[in-house]
């Protein structure tokens, strides 16, 4: 049960980075597919002995019913099996979420429901587990006693796979000493101990091993020390047990929060959110590889933007709209701005006199998210930052705006070799953002006014020089 | 110009019903793919016809700004050359919202921007306008006056073609008769009319076409009398044109504002929104026919359910999620219960201890939505209703619930054979729903503990009694 024997979880890759494009698309369909052949045998042999283990938790529950058999207090705990587990009745109980437990609730009987994270049986009469729900913990003690708690009962709280979802009755106690453990700081004395869903005694990958940063880890091989790491790969194939960790649950409720930022923003600027057909009868855009299907013995394709149906709604007089939508690319370059399936979050609004307009609703829009992370996802951004550390975005108040023959001459001006009517290319465009960074102490914003040679053929030149056109790029730390 | 002339509108089609599907699918891909093989021949004579019209439009400019060289008061009026629109400069202009004039205005100037969705010359110093935007009209007059306004700019104003973009500034005035041609009960005397963008003379679908509702039509022909009608091919083929009418605006405004009451509605019972994965290695269902296609050599299917990666939330502990995405069904049936392509609103949840706690989230999510756009789509509901006539939804405060065997009761006592164990037919399902109707007063209402055996294999059977399962279904007007 140590992380150290978890199989899965020890190979060290050094491909394996930090999982930066995770909160740009939640979709796992790409390494999966890419890597199944290989793994097939591989799989066969992990199902055989996940059934192997199976077989061995139910028999270690059926021993541990009969033990109950000889305990007068064997209806205060035990795993309760699925019948009475079937919507048998409403009853008016209250379970007591883990994140509300405080010093408010002291010596209060509490019922709680959460997983097993840890179990620590200190001796037969006395056993520690932590439960967890929705990111809080809380520390649990199974303490034997005459009348209220018997042996059989601390043997049968130590004797929980992890993971395994249970229901707790108890008292809310509050111990002298800080609780490191756990996020809650009062602990629950059990009175009584039910498995509502026991999960098998060894997982492919242990909670504590999938929330190590690369930097323990890192760390602790200086000292010879090897902790298990566990791999993307792994991560993808357990997606269940992976996603159960603070910075992936964190990662999730982050994007449910940009997409409700960007929504209300926009709703409250006028916006109307549409959704685009994707299914289409031709590739949206040029550039980009798309995926071709078969539609009842007629070709089509995925959308790789909903560029054409945007603009369709805005000749058809719906003024301003959005769309949070599935896009399709079938990129075949590997870099964190190439993906094959991802969420867009895409506007489209009339422009009364001025480019400048758009830019102002992208800016604020931009800002407005900024603003909103910080302030509604402090403990998802710190979950995230634990195991994957960043340093808090940069960004100002009024947003700066170049243009982008400033940006060039601050890069000429810095020794970058390039003309004013050259693209930017990956390189000059971190070492714009670190200009820019270190003169206006900003990471965010927005260069415009770029060459015409360099943008699309249906973008407008600028009136005043048809070598420029009227267009604009955002950057967040260097990168478009 | 006038709509009996417009060779797309004029073809009446029985097959052609109301529009009931169109909230449910933005997409028009199915039928233009299906449709076009036949329409090529035709849509090359059209453009053919359509790159005349614009010639001849742009002679009419051309003869027009000639005229004006003559007119001393020319620089009060015209078309405006692209490269003035081309974000020239930021001014400081505003423009007032069409919806927003109103007496309170009156003998102000304003500045409004809109489509001509009118043009009625009255004579040669007369001439009225009616400008549209955002699904509010207004009466624009221009009339001629000594060093204010030129008779060329009255005949200027009555050149203009429908659906074309202009800017006017005026003097609103208010009429002593209510106006019967606009939304707003006033009128703008014009000093300065613009021409930001000229349409065609001639275009596919007229405007008073498109908003013609069936019944009107058809009293129409029981006088003998022909109107227009454009039918669903032509507006999809001419879509930009059709999504002007105020029913289209309304559908998709209402759908936006579905979407909201049910994010807001489940953010507020904690749920989190998440985008799962549509290219996907297997179908998610076994039922429905499913897109397949090459993901880089591997076979990979489009997702009929989010299913599957709700369900992997879930026992990843998210607790409870919500998707708001596309879906794909490669479906042969024709009816409006069969999309290839359609959003879905998906719900997943944990079970505390009854599915009851489910079916109470989901009646008031549902009482939400209609309350919602009782409240937020008056204006839309109007515009729809108007086009395709229905009534109110009839709901109660407090939602019916009933058992699948009390339905059968109901139908049997209504002469209906069904036994205790069958599904409900389509035919079934009406009738049920009309029976509720008369006796609760409800279109709305949930049907529970359905028969195990005409249920997924997945359903969980009654705690009770095995022959019944823990499932429901939620009816609005006889369907699910």
């Amino acid at each position: 049960m140590s992380s150290e024997t978890n199989n899965n979880a020890t190979a060290v890759s050094a491909a394996e980075g930090v999982e930066e494009d995770e909160s740009k698309n939640p979709s796992s369909t790409g390494t999966t597919i890419s890597k199944k052949a290989a793994k097939k045998e591989q799989m066969k042999l992990e199902k055989k002995k996940r059934q192997e283990e199976a077989a061995a938790a139910s028999a270690a529950a059926a021993l541990a019913s009969a033990e109950l058999e000889s305990d007068p207090l064997s209806g205060n705990y035990g795993d309760i099996p699925i019948h009475e587990l079937q919507s048998k009745e409403v009853t008016q109980r209250k379970w007591n979420e883990i994140g509300s437990l405080d010093e408010n609730l002291k010596d209060k009987e509490v019922l709680i429901r959460g997983r097993v994270q840890t179990i620590r049986p200190v001796s037969k009469t006395i056993a520690f587990l932590v439960l967890r729900q929705k990111g809080f913990t809380v520390q649990c003690v199974v303490t034997a006693a005459p009348e209220l708690v018997s042996k059989q009962m601390v043997k049968y709280a130590s004797s929980l796979n992890k993971e395994s979802i249970v229901d707790v009755y108890g008292i809310v106690s509050k111990p002298n000493e800080p609780i490191k453990a756990a996020t809650q700081q009062v602990e629950v004395q059990v009175s009584r101990l039910y498995c509502i869903n026991r999960a098998i005694e060894k997982l492919p990958i242990n909670f504590e091993d999938a929330i190590r940063s690369e930097a323990e880890i890192e760390a602790a091989a200086l000292e010879n020390k090897q902790l298990a790491r566990v791999n993307r790969d792994t991560r993808l194939d357990y997606r269940v047990l992976d996603i159960r960790t603070p910075a992936k649950q964190g990662i999730f409720r982050i994007q449910c929060q940009v997409e409700n930022i960007f929504r209300n923003f926009l709703i409250s600027k006028g916006f109307v959110g549409i959704h685009t057909p994707k299914l289409i009868a031709g590739s949206s855009e040029g550039g980009s590889a798309v995926f071709k299907l078969d539609y009842k013995g007629q070709p089509a394709c995925l959308a790789q933007s909903p560029q054409l149906h945007k603009q369709i709604a805005i000749c058809g007089d719906f003024n301003r709209v959005f769309e949070v939508g599935h896009v399709f690319r079938a990129e075949d370059s590997y870099t964190h701005r190439h993906l094959c399936e991802f969420i867009g979050l895409d506007v489209e609004m009339e422009i009364n006199e001025h480019y400048s307009e758009v830019m102002k609703i992208v800016d604020e829009l931009f800002v407005a998210i900024f603003d909103g992370l910080n302030e509604n996802c402090k403990k998802e951004l710190e979950a995230v930052g634990k195991q994957f550390p960043f340093e808090p975005l940069k960004y100002l108040r009024e947003t700066l705006v170049l243009t982008f023959k400033e940006g060039v001459q601050m890069l000429q001006e810095a020794g970058v070799e390039i003309g004013f009517e050259d693209d930017l290319n990956t390189e000059s465009e971190k070492k714009l953002g670190q200009l820019v960074l270190e003169k206006y102490g900003t990471e965010f914003y927005i260069l415009h006014r770029y060459p015409l040679k360099v943008r699309p053929f249906y973008t407008m030149s600028c009136y005043d020089d048809p070598t420029y056109s009227n267009s604009f790029d955002v950057f967040i730390r260097g990168t478009i």
